[in-house]
């Protein structure tokens, strides 16, 4: 996969040469490339900001860096795909990390993960003139998206984050340490459902023993267990995701362990409803 | 605001020395520790993760590195706080990076941001020993939290979006370039709305005009069109966010451009629900 990155803190995404995407540049899995954005600017300040139109606080990033970069970016990246024989005429999905975009989730990270050529825009200040975005739209596909309902000083945290989430599901990043079978998030019997507790060696540390249907061999029996875990840990963290639960989704052991944890199918509404006074964790 | 962080990673954390965090640093507002979890190991492999007990894919961190990193960050943090005169016995928010954690929000960046010290435990593999948690809980307040609903190969990032998350809310800490009045997420008349399209010079780019509306000098129309414009947004992005809006947030204007956009009061389920076609931007 190749990624193209425009900023203003290329500094900023040092940690790309880290750890498991440190590992998937090396082995040649990701090809990245860092472009400063001020390199498209054309006075002498390298001024890449002015002020809003119809006023309000902060500064709004100009339209002329950005055309002139994606075009550089498109250009530059087109070519050497083509001199690999990876195809002629190719463009890449833009994705734009914004506050206001559609969140970037696990099912967004996959899509992202099957396309060979991402390009990165993160803004500062208030965002982007809004016709940078409306143009690239014209030439290639274009994703705006957030990572979280919170506000940062840039997009460029939020690449790190998406490229991580997106690097790891390329085929042969992951080592054998890590798994994404069981994950937060996977699709399949854990959507909507937030992981259990996890424990390891010693059996028993500082007073604490680990639970015991851990050690107890029975596998149907642990398997109940950590989904039941998994109930009380969604109810207790994650309220919101219980109105996402799909109805065939459960079994009726899990409507037992649902029922115990006060969980009811409301059936005017057409969702579950988790007890108003909450469950403790 | 003294931060500790406990990482295997402690690299992954050199933004923390760019940007607004960097000069949150210089300026003595923010005062960083970063340590290596692997100085608390004992073997000669320097170990911090183990199978899991009950079975299943992945590693999971061991207890006593963890438990043994943390009694030191108290116990050196709380000597360098007293010895600045800054309270005897001071405990650290311990803010745990996890996807089974409850949403980092705004909100929590917002609380975060009023504490005198938070120490981070970023975990890699299948997660921390939850022991661990627990133990730490007996000694000082502890925050799980989730930057947002995908799978990362390690917590160190989620570091980093927190940090910056909520170095920015620090006095002193924004400069003029940057603002959190109207931002998405902040609370207010903007609460569970998406900020709409921003503009700056020039007037006419690449054949692309900025809307009439913004060069009026009617700060009464720009304002309500930049209402309707986070309308759209939110129904175009964050259908989800609709059931969360209140009644009472909404006057006549805006009751009448939510009618305009198919918004309807659902009665039963006393929230407002997006047209089932939903809106395009």
């Amino acid at each position: 996969m190749r990624i193209d990155v425009v900023t203003i803190f290329p500094e900023y995404l040092e940690p790309l040469n880290v750890s498991l995407v440190g590992k998937a540049r090396a082995r040649g899995r990701l090809d990245i490339h860092l472009h400063h954005l001020r390199d498209w600017t054309t006075d002498v300040h390298r001024t890449v900001d002015d002020t809003p139109y119809g006023g309000g606080p902060g500064m709004v990033m100009k339209p002329e860096p950005w055309g002139a970069a994606l075009d550089a970016v498109l250009e530059r990246g087109a070519e050497e795909l083509a001199g690999r024989g990876l195809g002629e005429g190719a463009v890449p999905t833009l994705v734009v990390p914004t506050p206001s975009g559609r969140p970037f989730t696990q099912e967004l990270a996959q899509r992202l993960a099957a396309e060979p050529w991402l390009a990165f825009a993160p803004a500062r200040y208030e965002g982007i003139d809004r016709r940078v975005i409306e143009e690239a739209a014209d030439r290639m596909p274009v994703v705006e998206a957030s990572i979280g309902d919170y506000v940062l000083a840039g997009g460029e945290v939020a690449v790190l984050v998406m490229v991580e989430a997106v690097a790891r599901l390329l085929p042969g990043v992951l080592g054998n340490a890590e798994s994404h079978r069981d994950d937060s998030f996977a699709a399949g019997a854990m959507a909507d459902l937030l992981e259990g507790p996890v424990y390891t060696k010693p059996a028993e540390w500082r007073g604490r023993a680990v639970p015991e249907v851990l050690l107890s061999g029975n596998h149907g029996l642990i398997a109940r267990w950590r989904r039941e875990q998994a109930f009380r840990r969604t109810l207790a963290m994650r309220p919101d995701l219980v109105g996402r639960w799909e109805k065939a989704a459960f079994d009726k052991h899990d409507r037992k362990a649902l029922d115990a944890l006060g969980v009811t199918w409301d059936e005017a509404c057409g969702r579950f409803r988790p007890e108003p006074g909450g469950v403790e964790e």
